[in-house]
């Protein structure tokens, strides 16, 4: 492996997060906070550990073949979060290390489980860092990066196939760097806006720029307590509009942008999440119709908590674990879908499912028709057999490592629906579970070995397993 | 399709299980008990049935390919079990229609679910009734039918792929009908060896022929309201050894009945599977140590446990709902998987599980050398891809089916352990689940709606999905 080159490239992000630290110093600057210091300490620490690691290891040559680029995900996340959490605890707004390192891989996750307490006693400066982790972890610090720094590597799409969710990365456009830009310059229109809307209907700016932060995203974390519930209803729907704007593939807004509209709306993914959100929304506001004074109030609640979920953000207007169990099944569902391919969303992703739904039909056919061939389409291309068995692998290693984490978790004193539900929100990158992890509560009970280990499921959620655990390989290094 | 053979063949099963109900009704007959008439009218009625469908479809062709399999297989095993349930209600043992057709489902599809409040008081025809269809469930009516009648069908082969559970049917034997034979003088020999040592050790004989057609299918119905935790230990272990003895590949036995010892343990599926289950008793040992009074009893509980819920049987020594969360989910791991292809038991099987864990391999070194190209091997042969799309497929769809049932199960007013283990242990044919339908427990409580929706995901669990989808599709009728 080319283990200069990894480490290179694992300095530059160090020195990138160095510089992303400078914003909420600001912030704090500008709210006259004296836990200011703290980010300003942090950005040298990671501008010190960034340097180094370039200045120690200049590659001989910028091949990044897979390896490479699963190596430098895993480590490049890893090293983020060690270094992100400091502010949380050399400020002491959150005085155990593990809590803050849980608090910011679940920002970087974009996950938004939470083990505070009591968010509102947060410095300004503090609860901008949180959400401004989901901002960057939403589209991939590497990803942004590569739309920064140019010549970072030859084959960077190496990198971006490790750190992009979805069976299949889009490729935009032929050089991974003018895909990167694209993205993000995708991103941060949308997030202006989002903000905008928000403000225009009297949101503060600050709540505003943290709520847009965090539904962008699609990470959960907040100013309040109570999530999004004191908000105006106004403000509800416009973060509901925004959390499944952004779980829907970023080709979409491509092919608007450059007037393909045809082409845009024509996918089978978007459809079926469309539909699947349409039919969970009626569901669960007739299920819970009669927990609400009228029409408008339960379908707000109902379309957000969908919305939410299903996007993997995680706010709530209400409580939903004292909704019925019919619709908490649902939700539990959701979770497990999550968003489509290519967006910010966890979970398994929607095409993935769409892909398993086509197999599944295929082998329908084979077993009446046992001597007959059928080759799968998608998105109107051919599927190939690589990709489906990518799919299907992805698919068994998912519930393999579930299980794994979830036995785990269980020797934890939470009964089964906390465990278990815990489990699912932190690998799907939702956040807040049902029970005793539920929307009003966090996960401040567990044990610092849980939260560890909650830690690293957000990370194989949010990275899809395999570059997580290929990269964190250690016979990877050995080799040469 | 071959309607009238279709038809035939069905109406040859009910005169079969006309001829199954004459075993009760002497039972009752033995005890003395007046109920032996609800045997008698309900082989009467299956007599008649039977004859009727035998007698208007002769059919021009005894050709049976795989849809005729599929077809077969869903209406046989649903006529059986509706015609099965006839004398638990003639009787008023169980008053409700619907919950002696929830008895019978679970008798036939060996999950060992029960209704009842009070099984003691139930008169011991019923009783042996209850657990013969456990009995013959385990290794599927047809195949019996198989054994039994000569030519039945000319490509039989279709109808034991269509009910034999597992990725792959272990075809002993060039035809169909003497694999069929084999496997019953198999079956048949070790339930008699069973009884001898339960017997042996002081069991009285009528208890002793239940509990072992009870094991024998892995079906877990029993004559005592608290399972098996009223015998001895010696009388507990034997269940232990052939609970686990009978959700082994019935090929083994095969192998060492052709004196091929080398070949019979030569088998990744047997050593995976004893693997699994030493570690799952070593680790329940250790977390459930200070529930129990020494080391033996201890690890007598976890052994019976164990090997009660991985193959599926679903009897208990103690009430492993008090367990700790770590037991319990490990528990449900077991549920999940449950025992070998080729064996009475339900779950996923162990050699799907083996199959996927090697389709994650070879996904990891694809993604490290994406060029490469890997064949799977599965017991020194290469696993093509028909059969791994069939396992991916298979386990998609189980996780579909079951999101699905859960879904709907969550409309009852029970909480989220409780459901969602009353459909993992339904869908999996293991009986008990954790909650209100631990094993201390029953599922009573639950509404008609719920009660033939887990019908449902019993018959689906046992008949591995697809040939009941299939075979009650209504455009596979139409279509000629």
């Amino acid at each position: 492996m080319n283990r200069r080159m990894v480490l290179n490239t694992i300095g530059r992000i160090a020195t990138t997060e160095a510089a992303l630290l400078l914003l909420p110093f600001v912030v704090s600057l500008l709210f006259g906070e004296r836990e200011a210091w703290a980010f300003a300490v942090t950005a040298f620490v990671a501008l010190f550990v960034g340097f180094l690691l370039v200045y120690l290891s200049k590659p001989d040559t910028k091949v990044i073949y897979a390896k490479e680029g699963f190596a430098i995900v895993a480590f490049a996340w890893l090293l983020m979060s060690a270094i992100g959490a400091l502010p949380f605890y050399f400020s002491k707004s959150i005085p155990s290390y593990v809590d803050a390192f849980f608090e910011t891989v679940s920002g970087f996750t974009t996950t938004g489980a939470s083990i505070l307490t009591d968010v509102e006693v947060l410095p300004k400066g503090m609860l901008f860092w949180r959400s401004f982790t989901h901002w960057v972890g939403g589209m991939g610090v590497l990803v942004f990066v590569m739309a920064l720094i140019p010549n970072v590597a030859d084959r960077s799409m190496n990198i971006m196939r490790a750190e992009m969710p979805g069976p299949v990365v889009g490729k935009l456009l032929p050089r991974a760097r003018d895909t990167a830009k694209v993205l993000y310059i995708i991103y941060i229109f949308m997030t202006l806006l989002q903000i905008i809307l928000l403000v225009a209907g009297g949101m503060p700016l600050f709540d505003g720029v943290v709520y847009s932060f965090g539904t962008a995203g699609t990470g959960g974390f907040g100013t309040k307590g109570d999530s999004v519930a004191g908000y105006t209803a106004y403000q509800q729907w416009v973060i509901t509009v925004f959390m499944l704007l952004f779980s829907v593939n970023f080709n979409l807004y491509y092919l608007i942008l450059i007037k393909k509209f045809k082409a845009a709306f024509k996918s089978t993914e978007l459809w079926f999440f469309a539909g699947l959100v349409g039919v969970c929304i009626i569901a669960i506001t007739t299920n819970t119709y009669n927990f609400y004074s009228d029409f408008s109030e339960a379908i707000r609640h109902s379309s957000f908590q969908v919305a939410s979920i299903v996007s993997t953000t995680g706010y709530s207007t209400v409580d939903f674990n004292t909704w019925p169990e019919f619709s908490k099944a649902l939700l539990l569902m959701l979770m497990l879908i999550g968003g489509c391919a290519g967006s910010t969303a966890g979970g398994l992703k929607v095409s993935r499912v769409v892909i398993l739904l086509k197999s599944i039909c295929r082998e329908f056919k084979k077993l009446l028709h046992p001597r007959s061939v059928k080759t799968l389409n998608m998105e109107s291309k051919r599927l190939d057999e690589n990709t489906l068995n990518g799919v299907n692998s992805y698919f068994a290693m998912y519930l393999i490592v579930f299980v794994v984490i979830y036995i785990l978790i269980s020797l934890e004193p939470f009964d089964m629906q906390t465990n278990f539900t815990a489990v699912l929100a932190c690998f799907n990158n939702v956040g807040p579970g049902l029970g005793a992890v539920g929307p009003a509560a966090n996960f401040s009970g567990y044990s610092d070995f849980a939260k560890l280990l909650l830690s690293v499921a957000m990370l194989l959620g949010r990275l899809e397993i395999f570059p997580l655990i290929i990269g964190l390989n250690p016979m990877l290094w050995r080799r040469r």
